[in-house]
């Protein structure tokens, strides 16, 4: 592969490239995607033609892969989810809305019949996912944190009896990092005698911190869930997107096929699967380990409080949820959105404190805003 | 991030992960995923939480991407693949499933009603494909080289010429790099007056090969397609598997949605998007050049040809399609298959002759088959 240079023109053109990424990364505070990164003593591994294909835990004729530290990594976050001991699998995916896809093909695949029910404040991928995979599905109301109108879901799986429901819950959701709490939806299934539902849970980011946090809701395997999909370059970290997916292995049996051409199992949604993201997480999770996570948790959580606090300095009215680190603010002017990297959403916006926020980004933002409002 | 360092047994386990997979890439000649990787230059991007989300050619509020790039690779294969100038659309994928899959939603999309055929030779993950998108399929037989069977093609369409025909059709099949042929299955097509029908190609590893050759077949926009799928990590070389998919952009309109939360069109399969392998495509891309993919290519078949030869002196009946670098012999012994990285499938093997693989390693594996056979 060493046969040409770049020219000096595309040698330019990468640098440039590089300069606006560092630019931008500067102003990056609004997006739950962790960016401290230094993955540099694995690039290594960057030289071979590594593929993970097929699943994770049936050795492939295609050797040249680390399906054994994925597998580690599987394990990992099976034990943080309290997952059935006997009866769970997983693979990392590319992200969360792939995570999202197999849970809710999984439930498909299990009741056909099926009715999904979400909130309005699910991801927006969501709504793609179930066009792809032609699932009915009703939107339910959200309340004004974010989370799912539980009213509003009961009284629609009670006039839906005749369909098994399928819930698709979220726990953090994108815009103000609510949780759905699945406890109480699973109680509401038993008083409805409902004898067959499935239960997916998205915890792209909460899935990282709430087992962190001393006496956080329950949202887990615990909590009667049947899969759940946990991102990996949110709190993680990742340059390239990954994520966890996790899923009761008896039901995962039900749409396995062999495969004689890779000799394994084609029990994931992607074929040739990356074999790298798998390192990263391994090598973060246990360069951090539980104490680590737990120490950045807590001081995403006091930066977050800081920065409302300074928000409120200026007279803007910002909250966040109890477990959360996204910070809830009115959408600012128009040149503040121009040179910040912040989701707005209707009438608000909203920052993540991640652990490669720093407080001087804070003070920049909140100044930047104070002065566009009182331009 | 550096909060913690690796354990001294963690090191060691990745070192021997590492050793492990030095000494498998030796024998990795089965399967057509190139491997003289050195993306090192490109390295430093991977500090950075690099995340394309979304449409490729539309600006997003997420500003730390590469999309710019993403753009130019697209653009370079919608040239080689003589898409309509003013009509195409595309972007850089997870790899070949995904791309295949987005082709089928497509299809699916605009022709609801529509069947979908392939042959047996098609890749496995296909019919997984068409089992989440719940589309109506019939498998075509395959002739012995690989290539769909024309006459059943025909036939089968013609009973079914109530439904919308969905040709899926594969340009490099996965055992013998057989080629359907697309301008052969347009005539059908037309002899049997269908209004309405929708072809994709599956050209993942042949989509780099043929554009290279002279007067090979032409499978692609100019033969009728609607959207071709490509794969990066095969001829390319990708250390994480990524693929090209484009399709005609007035069909890819019909199906985007507008996100305010990342202010971006929601047109691919996934949402957070890979940065890092655009970055990769496009710097082989410049650094090959045309004229170094055309002599890529032609080094390659004059491999396969001398490793066809080598398998005949030891009286094996190795064979390769005519634009084909797949090298087709009987399946050998499992003292073979314990040591190479070789794909079977019934009483056939491959390997497959890609710019990384050297004569020392043909070598090597036919004397190792000979004094298997000789045993």
């Amino acid at each position: 592969m060493s046969e040409n240079t770049l020219s000096s023109q595309d040698r330019k053109h990468l640098d440039d490239l590089y300069e606006y990424i560092q630019e931008q990364y500067r102003f990056f505070v609004g997006y739950p995607c962790r960016g401290d990164l230094d993955y540099s003593e694995l690039f290594r591994f960057m030289h071979y033609p590594i593929n993970n294909v097929g699943d994770p835990f049936v050795p492939s004729t295609y050797r040249v892969h680390t399906r054994q530290i994925e597998c580690e990594v599987v394990r990992w976050f099976a034990r943080l989810t309290h997952a059935p001991e006997d009866n769970y699998w997983g693979y990392v995916t590319n992200g969360g809305t792939e995570g999202n896809m197999y849970g809710l093909f999984l439930a498909r695949e299990l009741l056909p019949e099926g009715m999904v029910y979400y909130s309005q404040d699910t991801h927006y991928s969501v709504s793609k996912n179930l066009r792809v995979l032609k699932m009915q599905n009703i939107m339910i109301k959200s309340q004004a944190n974010g989370e799912i109108d539980y009213e509003d879901l009961y009284e629609t799986i009670r006039i839906h009896r005749d369909v098994p429901p399928i819930i698709f819950a979220t726990v953090g959701t994108t815009m103000t990092e609510a949780i759905d709490d699945i406890g109480r939806i699973r109680r509401m299934l038993e008083d409805l005698a409902i004898p067959n539902s499935y239960i997916h849970c998205d915890a792209a980011l909460c899935g990282m911190t709430l087992p962190f946090i001393d006496g956080a809701p329950v949202y887990d395997f615990r909590a009667g869930i049947d899969s759940i999909s946990i991102s990996g370059h949110k709190f993680i970290g990742s340059p390239v997107p990954c994520g966890m997916v996790l899923a009761k292995k008896r039901n995962v049996e039900r749409i396995a096929r062999s495969i004689e051409y890779v000799g394994t199992l084609d029990t994931t949604l992607t074929g040739s699967r990356n074999g790298i993201t798998p390192l990263f997480l391994w090598y973060a999770i246990r360069k951090t380990g539980t104490e680590g996570f737990k120490r950045l948790v807590r001081e995403c959580f006091e930066l977050a409080d800081y920065a409302i606090a300074k928000f409120r300095e200026i007279g803007l009215d910002a909250w966040r949820n109890k477990y959360a680190m996204t910070v809830v603010f009115p959408k600012p002017p128009e040149s503040v959105l121009a040179k910040w990297g912040i989701a707005v959403q209707g009438d608000i916006a909203h920052i993540i404190v991640l652990p490669n926020i720093k407080a001087g980004q804070i003070d920049e933002l909140v100044a930047d805003i104070h002065a566009a409002m009182t331009d």
